[in-house]
């Protein structure tokens, strides 16, 4: 079950100097593109609860890597 | 200038156990994401080039790290 749209892995892979690119290569990237957001997501959220707040905020991103 | 969009980062970061998430927080997690994909999408073509081949396949994406 994705959150990310496909679209825009098309386009992005296309504007790094592909010519063309395959339904499966652009799914290939999103899913690991989607599963890294989420490793990054669990650590933002640690790192929020690390300092005692409730809202996770851009620093929180930044830590996590 | 973004090509994926903010909302599904809010929402990953929020499944992941988020109570609150900033507005801030989600675009830094957007772009961050953005960048890594086209880092891996410019090592996709450089794979699918290297097998002179005009279409990146799930094969080079793979490749890629």
């Amino acid at each position: 079950m994705s959150e990310l749209p496909l679209a825009p892995f098309k386009r992005i892979i296309k504007r790094e100097g592909a010519k063309r690119v395959s339904e499966e290569a652009a799914e290939t990237l999103r899913n690991e593109i989607e599963e890294h957001a989420r490793q990054r997501a669990v650590e933002s959220r640690k790192y929020a609860e690390h300092a005692d707040r409730k809202t996770v905020q851009a620093e929180d991103v930044e830590a996590s890597s």
